[in-house]
């Protein structure tokens, strides 16, 4: 067995462990959500390994997680890592695979002799998908200070459960002491794309984030039956919903960005009445910030004009934005040319990009052969993981240890 | 205080012991579900006032409720009643007016001294709305032999539990006996629409119900990642999904047809991920069953095209249709004439279409203000209850007592 081989099997076997926690019989999906019974389990996980590897791990108050090789005080330290949450019926390896492969380099390194100057600290940040309390990178946010602690506090899921109970507190919010005492942050993560496969390459250096956000439309119109309700007399806010989808898919095409509404909720949702309310959520992300507004007006002035026809009303509500991240072009390209990697932008949001604001950012991707996302599709070979290990350990021999 | 304000606060006093029953606070809409907690409340409560009358009360094995005036098996008896489940957040009209009313109806003529000479049944039907199980009319269905009873066990809740499971055991099915005898049914329903209010009365008699049915779409495509799936990569069943909602729309405008689509199923449902399968109900009626046959292939033709657009597969399937039903003209006309009343048609299915197969059957409507219904804003006054009330007497009088 080559020395690869050997890495990929360490690599099973750790992933062999987590694989069943959360999982939904049938589909194969995960509903991992943030401080849930599924992601509470994967924490207690993360704990025990730490120990296992005598890292001590820190809680920053905000719910995320940090195991630490090295003096945790000693400062200018380097960070991997990435979270455990999913978002509904996603797939196993967005977010636990920057992890596992964190916890699995650090044992490279020290199996090579090879000891942290800097230390390390490896994170499990919480509510990455943003799939219980609506705000994507909520625990990255609230440790950087992007995101107010008491705002966070009051988020709920759609069970009425508040972060702040989930939590066990009320947050503490920006740790700028914390974040101080990063050097970088390096995140490893599955690709969302099939640019790898075409590339041939099992592993690339990410650049930049595209800017991208979510905007919640509400449109109320008037319940009512839906046998006896003449078509004129109907004020049926699902076709204000169904044309606002259409014109969404047009104008991302249009302008070569992408938009998506992939959630709705109904009042009353029964066959045969006429909706009092449908509510639907854009999310779209283009390469540049001007086309992402272009985009949202255009697709907020269509939505308005059809909701005058069907006597409805429509508004839309941005819940958040992320601008335009530009990784630090130093470290990416220092990293791209220690691994000899591709490199390559995304419209995906990570922590990684609101940490990006704050200190030098890189990521790496591993080769995804469907190029599916945030669906049990998403995949990634044994080897290509062995391989996303070894370079992350090298990427943290470069940084840490020397 | 007239006589008639006295029916009024009589009507008033009887309908405020129901009133909060399965309320929401805040929307004032009701979730009555058939068999769960809040319609078991008023099945008891049913029972009660069938006791302080001395009407006996049977169940038929399917969960239907009769309280007897008069000796159940004497033969020939007058069937009146209605049902207690509502849609989700629906009024407080929609079936406890047909059973409150009769219940008052039959205090009425006993104040006046008159007795039956045939048997009076008060029903309560089970699960008319099919909000709970998907079939509507799922008790008057199993009572008639309509609906198989073996099939009908098997239907299963949001949460999973049968129907057997909900009633406490297989439902019986068809009772050829105990439908043979009854000699006629009429059910006072609040009216579903505007029509009385144009025509300034108070109450009508229906003669027909429109051919109706519902048919699910499941739209099934490839579940990915919002941000990282190119436009043109994706195999999105939103689309198809809205398209199909806007087709039917356009399609029974054209035909001066009915249609709806109220309630749609989405996985996995998240806001940054393209859905992997989109289901909608379309509800669809017309006055013709031609016309409706050719509304509802009009819009599968059109779903199939978008399909093939979008890269996504879509299924049409026949939940449950209810053809053209003209209620027996003699009996409609005659009360009509008895009752000086307006004659109407309607979009909506009630029991009394599915017992109209099997014995001379009509409707009662009662005005409803707003003409909105499946939702918080039906109402009826008080003093238009009262004269519905009188209205029922006054079939019952007609039909049972001479």
């Amino acid at each position: 067995m080559s020395v690869t081989d050997d890495l990929a099997g360490r690599f099973r076997t750790l992933w062999d462990e987590i694989a069943p926690i959360g999982r939904v019989a049938g589909s194969g999906g995960y509903l991992r959500y943030a401080l849930g019974e599924h992601e509470v389990l994967l924490r207690a996980w993360f704990r025990e390994q730490a120990a296992r590897r005598e890292m001590p791990v820190t809680e920053d108050g905000n719910g995320n997680l940090f195991a630490w090789w090295g003096e945790p005080d000693a400062g200018d330290a380097v960070l991997t890592g990435s979270h455990f949450d999913s978002v509904p019926h996603g797939g196993a390896y967005d977010g636990p695979l920057g992890i596992v492969s964190a916890l699995l380099a650090v044992d490279e390194l020290r199996a090579a002799g090879v000891a942290p100057v800097r230390p390390v600290a490896v994170a499990a940040f919480v509510e990455e998908e943003g799939a219980r309390f609506g705000v994507p990178c909520l625990g990255s946010r609230l440790l950087t200070g992007v995101l107010d602690a008491d705002r966070a506090a009051g988020l709920r899921d759609a069970a009425g459960v508040s972060f702040a109970e989930a939590l066990g507190g009320r947050p503490t919010g920006a740790r700028p002491e914390l974040v101080g005492r990063f050097s970088a942050f390096v995140e490893l993560h599955v690709e969302q794309g099939r640019a790898l496969v075409e590339l041939d390459a099992p592993v690339a250096v990410a650049t930049a984030i595209w800017p991208h956000g979510r905007w919640r439309f509400d449109v109320t119109g008037e319940g009512n039956h839906a046998g006896t309700t003449r078509m004129a007399d109907r004020r049926d806010p699902m076709l204000t919903y169904a044309f606002t989808v259409l014109a969404a898919n047009k104008e991302a095409r249009l302008r070569g960005a992408h938009a998506t509404v992939g959630r709705v909720s109904v009042e009353s949702n029964a066959t045969n009445a006429i909706p009092s309310k449908v509510t639907g959520w854009l999310d779209a992300r283009a390469a540049e910030p001007e086309t992402l507004t272009g985009l949202v007006d255009a697709v907020q002035a269509k939505a308005v004009e059809r909701a005058r026809r069907d006597g409805t009303e429509v508004a839309l509500t941005e819940e958040s934005v992320t601008p335009l991240v530009a990784f630090d072009g130093g470290l990416g390209g220092r990293l791209a040319a220690l691994l000899d990697a591709p490199v390559l932008s995304t419209g995906a949001g990570h922590d990684a990009g609101v940490l990006a604001g704050h200190l030098p950012t890189a990521m790496l991707f591993v080769r995804n052969p469907t190029g599916v996302s945030h669906s049990p599709a998403e995949s990634a070979t044994d080897a290509d993981c062995a391989a996303g290990v070894t370079a992350l350990a090298r990427v943290l021999a470069e940084l840490a240890c020397h």
